[in-house]
């Protein structure tokens, strides 16, 4: 089972999504932080500390910043949070997204990704902005595609897509 | 009874908030206006007086940039709009906004809220925008967790969250 | 009939509204191209060849950046792909932009528009961007009132909203 929850900045999906694996896991579930270690300023640390306090005890936790596809395996619960941090990291890497995110989505496993909405802002003046921005928008329709449940989150409140 | 409006820019929420509480005002409402008449320039005032033309006859109007808990009584009905200059007004403040949200919903008065949907853009890379945008965010979530009623609004037509 | 499709950039809206209008076109539908040729950059380009591409071969192509209203006849059948180029191309003339969609809108033709919602995002700090996400939120609500559809599309999905 594949699911989605696509919002905007502290739209409270990942709040939501934590809960939503949590429910459904039949064993502990893995927790795939996509953050790079080596990118962290001190407000990006504050972020994810603040976010790794919020998270319940009730997860394994994995730092995979590009390889989801290594970590993900058959019958595990996994919660990948978040793509948008794994897209801006392959920004930077020459990995083929196709290839990752086809084995990913292939996988027998339950796995609930959370994805960042930077798509409905006026289009950046700086090409990297822009690619990050297709990229995000391209990644989350192959996802959705695959998905069997796509929820839209805004304000703590959802709506089912599919 | 609390009511949420949130939309991005021109997307009709002020219009839609306008008619809903004039529809279920018992008693003359009262217009919040949270701009802060110390910042306007000249297209910021050309934006208010458009927006205040456009306002039916039928409100009492009271301008309060800050404290929302001092104004909303008992008994009222109330159209704030909108939270998102309120929440400009905040940043530069030293005040509390847990405190005054917390007050404003605990009263017992019909309020709706308006809130610009400032969420789903790229991740702006000046520190003062993206602090706007996660209070933005986490107010968004405290008040529609209260509400009775959420609506996103987009081209002028709504959809329910709650 | 009249129908609008809205949402971000690479939210798969065009490929949907394309699919739609196959689908009802009693007749070879007409696309209606609106981006102007004196723009073009290299990224530009690579994005319309991109575009055209994709599109499927049963479409009459005419390219209009202004005058949508002289291409669009009765008993036609029109995708107008997209809104958002051509309200691109308006800021830099001098047209009433009214007078043109109220005779598009009342011509007695199919019509699927396209909509790039911009308007989510954190406010831009120039009057341009500005202008243009205005025009886009009130040109949206324009042609919304007057559709007998309407979807918001995430992640190539649509939540209709009328």
């Amino acid at each position: 089972m594949k699911i989605l929850y696509i919002g905007g900045q502290k739209s409270g999906k990942s709040s939501l999504a934590e809960k939503k694996i949590l429910a459904i896991s039949k064993k502990k579930p893995t927790y795939i932080a996509t953050y790079d270690n080596s990118y962290h300023d001190r407000e990006m640390q504050l972020r994810i500390d603040k976010h790794r306090e919020r998270r319940e005890a009730g997860f394994e936790t994995i730092q995979e910043a590009l390889h989801l596809d290594k970590v993900i395996q058959d019958g595990g619960y996994y919660l990948v949070d978040c793509l948008s941090m794994w897209i801006l990291n392959l920004l930077e890497s020459e990995l083929d997204y196709q290839e990752i995110l086809t084995s990913v989505l292939n996988t027998d496993a339950t796995i609930i990704f959370v994805l960042n909405d930077v798509n409905n802002g006026i289009i950046p003046d700086n090409a990297l902005s822009r690619r990050y921005i297709d990229m995000s928008g391209i990644i989350g329709q192959i996802v959705a595609s695959e998905c069997d449940e796509v929820y839209h989150i805004i304000t703590g409140l959802k709506n089912r897509l599919k």
